[in-house]
């Protein structure tokens, strides 16, 4: 077990996250950040670190990747300290009213304040809508390939009509024992040399490629063994199968933030916009994982929520004491402690 | 008289008003500029153009000026007007419901929507306490030279210990027949080679200085002849004289917009985080000069507040159609119209 202690608990390393540093620097508070992903950057680094934003103010054009490389250099004066590549599975409050994080690797963050910057949360796999699919989560269907071993000399049903429904299918002809590919439509959003790819196959009987259909029916006792499928909206199939994996995308869910009795409307968690802070003490959100009337989910906006959380942060964790404002053009980058 | 027509008149050219003309125009609306100063820019322009700022999220350090230049080519694609060097003095609403500000140069500015973010206002000068100081205001005490040339062969008292003080009493001994200097202190707070300047003519006798006093009484009929002047907090003495020209710095001062009916609160306009609206349907204030709770005199808090302006103008301009909300990493800096 690894322990940190702090003085504000960062989950989510995004823009965001990474800002309310420096802000918290200038008060002369510590911060630690956790995040999922290895890199610090959060969306920025893992989507679209090579796309031009051009709303970032005073930055008329500036490529995601760099942003984050900024963002980095700015605060590194205040020497944040990181968790990365573990996930926040639990928050509780301790005797002596610190809050405890623990992720899933057995780090332990201890602080006065938690600020949830955790952007669109966790991606969770976008399900079709089919009666009994969670009755067979894990006995028959899979929504995310972890290790294609698994399928070799299997049957396999793959569903969907993106890139990740086309590749797998692809790579799993030198796997399982038979592969099929289900798709509501007869075009695919694919890129095109992957579709010309699952057409060649399709013609060497290597996927059995069945379109204008969807999977209705699940049927099996302790593991899927048949499935249903309906072609043009009228003629029904049966079709015996080891493995139905529905591929149809990443939705962002708020994970396990959603368990901690915070006030959450439509995967947000609501905040007043005072010091954007939850219904519960010491906790703030901040950047696109908050919601308030008049809400926007753009980055400046997180900047200006992070610089106003860490006001009503120091005066939690000073006990009442106000933060002392300056200017930086003034006293430079020095904490005021 | 020169007549605009625009979306949204906004009176301050400073970074928070640059900044809402490129939010706006990624919603299609146009912007006007009014400002007093000739240059675009508020205080950094005019103040600290040479200063370093360190919290601009996304830039570690970039001089005032620099900043300044950056926003105005960011706003560059949205071609917004501006009206410089001229003074708002006047805000109307017309029958068409559309507000005119009128300016001390005779331009007029006619929008649906006004976006006040003139920053810390006007600068005033600061007025010391002297009983019937004001009776005598242009009949004897004035706050700023304008012209040097009134004071020709007059006799002439100034007050004060900063560089404005110390600059025009060695200026006007060329010009007047009579310079007399009044400071509290013995010390200056003047440039040292002010100080050593005014010592060498007090030596030659062109400047008569007084320190440890000050003015305490004003005297004359319509015009002022006569000042009381208490020494070392004990002696009076009485001294004839032409012009009293207390110059103890400016102080920044909301003028005109004061009394457009605003909410106001310690010279600042009240305003709710919603949309930064006024109390005044269709007038907002963003930046230095607005207030709210949890205020902080940021930059960036600013650009924030600019950003869920436009959208609540958006509603007023276009009858309460919503703005679509577009990424400028998907879309660019093309306005949605």
């Amino acid at each position: 077990m690894k322990i940190f202690n702090t003085d504000i608990a960062i989950v989510g390393a995004g823009p965001c996250g990474l800002f309310s540093v420096f802000e918290a620097g200038l008060l002369g508070l510590k911060c630690h950040l956790i995040d999922s992903l290895p890199v610090a950057g959060g969306q920025l680094s893992e989507i679209y670190p090579k796309k031009p934003i051009y709303d970032i103010p005073g930055i008329p054009e500036i490529l995601a990747g760099d942003l984050i490389k900024n963002l980095m250099l700015q605060i590194a004066p205040f020497n944040p300290s990181f968790t990365l590549g573990e996930t926040v599975i639990g928050l509780s409050k301790k005797e002596d009213g610190k809050f405890e994080l623990e992720t899933n690797q057995n780090s332990v963050i201890r602080s006065k304040v938690v600020a949830i910057a955790g952007g669109l949360g966790n991606f969770e796999p976008r399900k079709p809508q089919i009666e009994n699919l969670i009755q067979y989560e894990n006995c028959g269907v899979d929504y995310i390939i972890k290790d294609p071993e698994k399928y070799r000399n299997k049957k396999v049903v793959i569903s969907g009509g993106g890139d990740s429904a086309l590749d797998w299918a692809i790579y799993l002809t030198e796997v399982a024992n038979q592969v099929t590919l289900i798709h509501r439509r007869t075009g695919f959003r694919g890129a095109p040399e992957s579709v010309s790819k699952v057409m060649r196959l399709v013609q060497q009987k290597k996927i059995d490629l069945i379109t204008n259909a969807e999977v209705n029916k699940l049927i099996g006792n302790s593991h899927l063994t048949n499935i249903e499928i309906k072609i043009d909206n009228s003629e029904t199939i049966s079709k015996s199968l080891d493995f139905f994996i529905p591929l149809f995308g990443l939705v962002p869910k708020l994970g396990p933030i959603a368990t901690w009795g915070l006030n959450i409307d439509k995967q947000a968690i609501e905040v007043n916009t005072l010091d954007y802070s939850t219904n519960s003490k010491g906790i703030f959100a901040i950047g696109d994982i908050n919601t308030y009337p008049g809400k926007l989910k753009l980055i400046l906006c997180g900047f200006h929520e992070a610089t106003l959380m860490v006001q009503s942060a120091y005066r939690i964790i000073h006990e009442g004491k106000d933060p002392s404002f300056k200017y930086t053009t003034v006293t430079g980058i020095k904490g005021i402690n």
